[in-house]
């Protein structure tokens, strides 16, 4: 797919500076665009780039003054970034996956209804009484147990499972391998040392425009008519660890390996960076951010903190805490050597003692 | 499925306090519970919760008194908690997935021996010379390699994985995606720098009673006849990591994420946190409790210790390091000014010094 | 199958020291080993075993010389170790999964250009134009999205998920449940605290002679054109999180559990631990150690560094200051000692005043 300057320019409601009639068809970061491909400069960090580019075109804000002559072509906007990012996603609705209609052998239980417009891949699974809205593709190898419901426009990738009664919003995508809804870890001790399985009987519902990564696990809340709960807008890596219970507020987003204990609830517009673990049963206020790794044993009760450590912390009181103890040899040695200093101070007193007045 | 507490109460071998034709039909939180449900109160912690509810029935322990006037009607047992958990697994097998027989398309391979009453889902696989017992259930996507043994009345959810020679025992629950059986991480280093994988051609043995999360991974051992062991009673969670040679101890729990290296044995009993990391080559003592994301890079020798940390020790004494960890800037601030002061007395001592006697 | 100990001496160059017609079926450790097994002799620290083993013969280098007598059969060799572990190759050939052809049901796509000699297991899904070299075994339940290429001798193992675009090496094996090419974690905040998807759109490439464990997720990188890279001979282990267009360097090994951030570059050579995490956007020289449960937030630079904590730096120093770190409460203790006696030194000092001169 080839476009011209002028179509590119027009499509972002901008302006070009050179030969509107050259054609790009690539993407391209601005260190590495070749001829044939458009870029974008937004972040005065990388203008020197500019002026040594090949590409055939590159979208610059209104305001940009060239320091140097630029040979390639120029789109000028209001704001590069937001216009790369929309091209970006123009280009991958024109690339990206167009399947529809069922691909054979599949499987479907009884009772399915099901909206306009779907892909149901090859060993695909969908079990008794599911309902799936519009648009939706059901790839290869993708489990839908009983009675789960599906909203428009979701995407299901290969082999995601979804549990008996999972509910799932609009504008979904949740990536390969991923399960929702499996047993929460749940085990009543007995007398003899052993452990009785208490039964999940609760499920998992993701409200709308929610991605989730890959080989990501969120299990179902323990009793019948609970549910762990993803809220609209959340946004999960690959590889975590959500239990039963757990509820995410809504624009709160989560990198990969981090593990969340059962019936902990995560407030809104949260950032929590990845391999955090938190304990189960507290709270997190709404706007908190957790650096990588934290460990999170009490509940964040004020909003918009920083914290970091195991048990977490104030992020800069961590780092501060941390430069000194990098140096705790040698302040134990200080310490060593002022006591011995101190010491000799008072066996020097001591032995020549002051003359009393 | 409605029930009148007369039936639960005999169910129960307890005593209904109040209407014993009324039904419920759904177990709830004393928090949370509504006309129609039924709830209990064990841990005194909720007792204003009775006093408000309005829930049809509450269980109550039999030497429980009320301090106000309750509308709910009563089921008086021994051990309020028992007699709810034990409602819980009843309506579980009630509710819970009753399909048996096979669905199509699904795959054998040859000599296959399989007991009475299975599920086999579609799309599920089977190699050959593979044993399963009664009343096992194969969901859809379940892969289940050459040689593979399966006990009785064990559930594999969709999707698990069972590398050939895998042996499973009675009663036991395994979540959707775990991989059980896969190579050890095991390679030579060659002079080149490169390395070479050594060929894994043990297998895995999982005892019975044994419930797995769902993306977990268990290794298989290296050497064939050598097993990775997972004894009687073991509770694994999520995304657990168990190296080649491991062995787990009986009746020990794990919580999600946490990762075994390989040939580390772990007693019985344990109470092992998420995000733990153990080093290889190392034994774990029976009942040993280890805290969240602790790294244990040694052998624990003497049984029933608690430890955090990494490299992890006393529970107790890593906090209140931890405490002082939290201060070491000031810490830092007062031993300079210590220093200072000393050398001010040192000063003051040798510039004036005392008359000797 | 059955081997006399002069096939396998002829086999590995070496000669037989006792009965060469006696046969062994079964390779073990010497601690382990019975009759009818053989196992081998290179660390001296095992070698009181030799003298009470059961195996019918040790492979022993050629420079060892008993100290008492031992009863098993001697298969006396360059470097026992070294052929040991080829023995374990030619087994492990012999007992491998040896299938070809192409059970049923499966699918595939348009345009597949597939070698010779292929395996393609039942319910694997094969999209459109894809490439598969010759001796490539696509297990059961594996996912190859459309445009892929796979090298020669590769093996995806049960429930490998392979993205649209990515391309694999020869000689790789990757295994069960393990994602390639899933979307990075890319979202651009919006003025109303939510966040939009940024189409990822390039692609995955793996080199020859890579291994990667189960349940492992590598994402795609963000612009098309663009890749994340794993080169030649690199190792993964299980539960890895390498994110959009990182790159890992020839031969590098990763234990379990480890998670790389976006655009981060690792050396060649390096041996990372488990549990290890790392910013996004760093880069990590050559030959660099990384010890379990470490953060890395800075670049590395300087090749072959021994690092571990969080944030990581110098091992030693680290474990040096976790010495003294374990000791805070003590040296608080300390600290607050020394005050109070300083505190009445000067006490002392000033109440009893010096005699000028």
């Amino acid at each position: 797919m080839e476009f011209t300057l002028h179509q590119v320019a027009h499509m972002l409601g901008g302006e070009v500076k050179g030969n509107g009639d050259e054609t790009v068809n690539m993407l391209a970061k601005i260190q590495e665009a070749k001829k044939g491909q458009i870029t974008f400069l937004s972040n005065p960090k990388y203008e020197q780039y500019i002026y040594v580019t090949q590409a055939s075109a590159v979208i610059v804000n209104k305001d940009f003054v060239p320091k140097k002559p630029i040979t390639s072509s120029l789109i000028v906007v209001e704001d590069a970034y937001i216009s790369f990012t929309s091209l970006l996603e123009e280009y991958h609705k024109l690339i990206s996956f167009q399947k529809t209609g069922i691909e054979h052998p599949s499987y479907a239980g009884e009772n399915l209804v099901a909206g306009e417009n779907i892909y149901r891949g090859a060993f695909s699974y969908i079990g008794n009484d599911v309902k799936i809205g519009n648009n939706v593709k059901v790839y290869p190898h993708v489990f839908v147990g009983d009675s789960v419901t599906i909203g428009d426009n979701t995407i299901l990738h290969p082999n995601v499972k979804l549990y008996a009664g999972t509910r799932i919003g609009n504008h979904c995508e949740i990536h390969a391998g991923t399960v929702i809804g499996s047993d929460g870890f749940g085990f009543a001790p007995q007398d003899d040392g052993s452990y009785k399985a208490i039964p999940q009987m609760g499920n998992v519902i993701i409200e709308d425009h929610v991605c989730i990564g890959a080989n990501t696990v969120i299990d179902c809340a323990t009793l019948a008519g609970d549910s762990t709960i993803i809220r609209r807008g959340v946004k999960l890596d690959n590889l975590i660890q959500v239990a039963h219970n757990v509820e995410i507020g809504k624009n709160t987003v989560i990198a990969a390996q981090t593990g969340i204990s059962g019936s902990t609830k995560v407030g809104e517009n949260c950032i929590i960076a990845g391999q955090v673990g938190m304990a189960g049963h507290i709270t997190i206020a709404n706007k908190t951010g957790i650096g990588a790794q934290a460990g999170i044993l009490k509940s964040v009760t004020e909003e918009g903190q920083q914290i970091i450590g195991a048990p977490a912390f104030d992020k800069k009181e961590y780092y501060r805490a941390y430069a000194v103890f990098k140096q705790l040899p040698d302040l134990n040695t200080r310490l060593r050597e002022l006591h011995n200093k101190v010491q000799q101070l008072q066996e020097k007193l001591e032995s020549a003692p002051v003359q009393s007045r």
